[in-house]
């Protein structure tokens, strides 16, 4: 597997542009979810959990009752990196 | 089902001293646990969150890799009820 490569400035403008919702929160790569309920909202995050676990990368993540925020960040890069816009796009397709 | 009742400071200190590892942090009841990987870490979230929607009552939760933070409270309570109580007892049943 090659080293998580960082993003620079540029690069980071052109993934967010393609992640409707993303935002930079604290250096981070940040979305808030709402779901209908608990169940949609926990039923999500295990496919979330699945397909990171698969990528050994993994989110930073909270949740209470409906809602999920999610910042993704790769320590060994010190930043946002490749890594972090290919689980963000995996989970952009759970969400949709 | 009853209503959730609040907890008053006495009965808070007698469930303490019963639950290890919890303590009181923002009015919540808060714990940190730490495990051998996300797999274990999102394992016990999952049976957490299976046992939290029987009883329909939700933790407040954050997960980073092989570390889970949860905060309990009851918001129709506007503190810490015997719900929470009762939550925190089957996820140290879960983490045991």
């Amino acid at each position: 597997m090659n080293a998580p490569r960082r993003l620079n400035e540029t690069e980071l403008g052109d993934v967010l542009r393609g992640l409707p919702g993303w935002e930079l929160r604290e250096a981070k790569l940040h979305k808030a979810f709402r779901f209908a309920s608990f169940v949609e909202a926990f039923g999500f995050m295990a496919s979330v959990a699945l397909l990171a676990e698969g990528m050994n990368h993994h989110p930073e993540w909270f949740n209470v009752y409906n809602q999920v925020t999610i910042d993704l960040t790769t320590h060994d890069a010190g930043g946002i990196s490749d890594l972090d816009v290919e689980l963000a796009r995996k989970i952009e397709g759970v969400a949709r």
